[in-house]
């Protein structure tokens, strides 16, 4: 079974170990979010990209779902002597290798797509672990400010500000003219089935499906499209997705995202079962509903979510 | 007084020290090696610059010369976990720092004398430090590897091979087009004094007078010019600088590197109380020589070899 998952950061990480327990021999196909990538200290940095590989091959900080285990800080600690910032990201000493050869081998020209790939030889994921594009896109917030309107990166609103502010408008700079990376479009053009994990709807499936030709490629795929809900009785189950969720004008609440998704997008949504009352809403919207527990405290039930995922798909593919 | 000091790494450094100790109202200069300069990881390493700058700054490895003491090696083990070397240059975790720091200062646009002002705003050398140059210049050294003819960069000579082959030839690639760094000449042209610490004769001091204006600025200058041997009973008191006099017809000798230099630059030269019967040979070269003991066992000892050479200076003054 080929399976591709469109995946954010940590809670598309941790869905995609469950997805390996629940599915060992399924053929992955993880199509990464690059919209939080950002410059740092004049290095390329993808952290959901690496939260996923990190969080596969092994290496991750299992406490805090992102960043390496067994880190250091020297490197930051220097930087911050230099009066060199910012000091809001958290860089670990290994995490910088990562970055450093990522850099290199970027401005010895090899895209993203090609670097990832050989960063993967490394950690081996298990999954074949795709960018969305190789151009560069980044996520913008526009916020008010000390009374100003401004426009900041994706990383300063979420780990600076810790989305303490509202966000007015949140724009994936340069999606628009980005390509789908290679492999992207035949990954899914091939695929059994498409997953949404409980990633951030607005921030990370929706900067992925903001690159033009991925949102029709999945809705044209004639497979079933399977999300999960990243929103437990109508708050995130980690994370601010509320916050930007206001941004683009949808309600932080499970059927609301679904809607917000959409019934040519979706085929298939997995609500809480604290969230149970939104099963008839979703499916009045023309989306196949399932009441299942959605939270993803251990390897087992994170399983028995990807199961009941690929379970409903096989429903809607009847 | 104003003295200006032509420099290399671990041996210039030190000198520098005892310099400070033996002359502390003396505004000096220095003029860094970069001949060694070398891209590594992506990242600019200037080994000399920031040899002198931690040593003088209170921040190096005082055991083995060179490098940050309390030092880690996470990013290097990180690097060589994704395959990507060299794995024998030694670059620690706070050392990494200074490089990105560097590298993304150039990246932005400004030059390598601006960046070491910068990098110097922290360490607080109590020198002047400037790169010889702006431009790129690289010692790269012909040698004989496996019964063919190879051009190796200096750093791969020095300590990959660790000076283990013959070097044929010893090449500053760039120093021909290379123009001397903002104030280089300012300071020769201002100076009461010029010394030559003792380091390499050929690959440090050698290739910052291989920049064009600066051997002839130095020249002519008016004001004497005092070195102190790097070889002390015909061999080298640290490195290798045997092999590489070798490769410019030099014997490893005080009075062959005096006679090197030659008069025309060189008014005054120390030589170890060892090589009392080089002073003659020196003499007759037609560049006043004295015999004092050159190791620079501690800071006392070294910081009387700094007054010394100023004595000296004086001697020659007249």
């Amino acid at each position: 079974m080929r399976i591709v998952v469109l995946a954010g950061g940590i809670g598309g990480a941790r869905f995609l170990r469950g997805l390996q327990r629940a599915a060992p021999d399924a053929d992955v196909t993880v199509i990464g979010n690059t919209g939080d990538d950002i410059h740092l200290f004049g290095l390329k940095v993808c952290p959901d990209l690496d939260t996923v590989m990190y969080t596969l091959g092994g290496g991750i900080n299992e406490e805090q779902g992102w960043g390496r285990q067994d880190e250091s800080f020297k490197v930051k600690e220097e930087l911050a002597a230099y009066g060199v910032g910012p000091e809001w990201f958290g860089l670990g000493d290994r995490d910088f290798a990562t970055h450093i050869v990522r850099t290199q081998m970027i401005a010895a020209g090899y895209p993203l797509s090609a670097v990832t790939e050989a960063l993967c030889a490394r950690w081996q994921p298990g999954v074949r672990l795709l960018p969305m594009s190789d151009d560069r896109v980044e996520t913008h917030v526009a916020v008010e400010l000390d009374g100003e309107r401004k426009v900041i990166h994706f990383q300063e609103y979420w780990v600076r500000l810790r989305a303490s502010v509202a966000a007015e408008a949140v724009v994936p700079v340069g999606a628009e003219q980005a390509k789908p990376a290679p492999g992207v479009l035949e990954a899914v053009a091939a695929a059994d089935v498409v997953l949404f994990p409980p990633s951030n709807p607005v921030v990370s499936v929706g900067t992925i499906l903001a690159v033009p030709g991925i949102r029709e490629a999945v809705a044209e795929a004639g497979v079933p499209v399977v999300g999960l809900s990243p929103i437990v009785g109508n708050a995130p189950v980690r994370g601010m997705a509320d916050k930007v969720l206001a941004a683009v004008g949808v309600e932080a609440t499970a059927a609301a995202v679904a809607r917000h998704y959409g019934p040519g997008l979706l085929d298939g949504w997995l609500v809480d079962t604290v969230d149970t009352a939104a099963v008839a809403e979703v499916e009045a919207a023309g989306i196949r509903c399932r009441a299942v527990p959605l939270m993803m405290t251990d390897l087992a039930a994170t399983a028995e979510m990807a199961r009941q995922a690929l379970a409903l798909a096989e429903e809607v593919r009847g």
